[in-house]
Formats: structure tokens, C-alpha cells, sequence
């Protein structure tokens, strides 16, 4: 079933202090303001914000993935939310330059965090 | 991208002691049976099990999604996983009745819980 257009998965896994970790490197924030701007844009029953364990490549975060596209975003701050927000998720235009393509890598990291 | 066939998210999120959650209905058992289960099975490369917050429909739970395929399963047990990861990760048939097919359940209760 699809209650929602897009379910959107952000990585706000802890890890002890000093440990890169999506947390550490502000996934809160980008939580909060992927729920603000998609209710600003009256897109809150469309949009779906899941927190989730570790989606793998830590040091790249905060990660989060958009299902079910299977698009995978990077590096993303609360700063890069209003155009993945306006672009993704109200024009079906995904932001490129945030867009993470490495499969590999994601295959080989998450593969090695079994506890997550 | 689609580093894995099937990424599976299941609710682990945790509420005060006397709540229904997921977590108090043994989705931690759900996900070491499913990653026990994918790894005895050869498919730990294939199908990534990711802990979630709140999917709603808590006093149903544990609750899991399976992406892409967008198929939601409810009320699953440890002893329900090796029906779940050899009918539907090895052979691509989803379990039938485990399926919840509530859109209308989803949308109202995953709504009213903003802050999960």
C-alpha cells in the first residue's frame, strides 16, 4: 500500500561521543525542518518523516532516503530542506546536488554495521 | 539507487512503560530474527533491515515496511520471520496474511503522532 506519496527515512543514529554519526552532525534539525516545511506546504499527509538506525556512511551524513524512489541524499542540512521540499517532494524533482549515487559504498559500509 | 533488493524498516521506537509500542511488543526479536535469518539464508547482501520510529498503528505492532515494494506487515512475531524472509525476500512472494492493507489506518494514526 502507499498511504503517502513518499516516505522519507533520515538517520538519526547516536554513537558515542566523537564517533561520526548523523546525529552528531545535526540529523535533528533536518527532522525538524523536513516536518515544518512540509507542513508549510501542505504536503504533511503526502510526506512521511521516519527517523531510522544507521543508513550507513557516517562521515557523509546526515544520509537520508526517500521511498519509494530509492533516492539517497547526503550531506543534507536544515538549510538544503526548503529545496528538497519544493523540489522533491512538490515537483517530483529530485536536488541533484545532494543526490548520493555511490551504491557501492553503501553496500560495503552498511554491510559492516551489523548492530545498527 | 538501490544498493539492496529490499530495505526493510521496522519500528523500534520505544514509549513510557504501559504504552503500546512496538518495542514493547518484541520488535527487537523481530529484527535480530530477520537479520539471523537474511545472513543463514545468503540474502544479507540483499535485503537491509533498518530500525525505525513510529510507522502508527502501535497497539498492531510490531509493524514493518518493505521498500520498494511498499508492502506493510503488522502484529509480526520472531516466529513469523523465516516465513517472511524465505516467502518474500527469497522467492518474492509477500505473506499474505500479514499483510495490513489500512491505508486509511496509517494516514489517520501516523498523523496524529508528529513528534514520533
Amino acid at each position: 500500500m502507499q498511504p503517502f506519496r513518499y516516505h522519507v527515512f533520515v538517520c538519526d543514529q547516536q554513537k558515542p561521543e566523537g564517533v561520526p554519526c548523523c546525529s552528531a552532525r545535526g540529523s535533528r534539525e533536518v527532522v525538524d525542518a523536513l516536518r515544518r516545511e512540509a507542513a508549510a506546504r501542505g504536503l504533511s499527509a503526502q510526506v512521511q518523516i521516519t527517523p531510522c538506525g544507521s543508513l550507513g556512511l557516517c562521515e557523509r551524513g546526515p544520509n537520508m532516503v526517500v521511498y519509494p524512489d530509492g533516492i539517497w541524499y547526503s550531506g543534507v542540512t536544515a538549510k538544503d530542506v526548503p529545496e528538497i521540499v519544493r523540489g522533491h517532494f512538490e515537483k517530483g524533482q529530485p536536488v541533484e546536488r545532494l543526490i548520493n549515487r555511490d551504491e557501492q559504498a553503501v553496500r560495503t559500509e552498511i554491510s559492516s554495521r551489523p548492530e545498527s
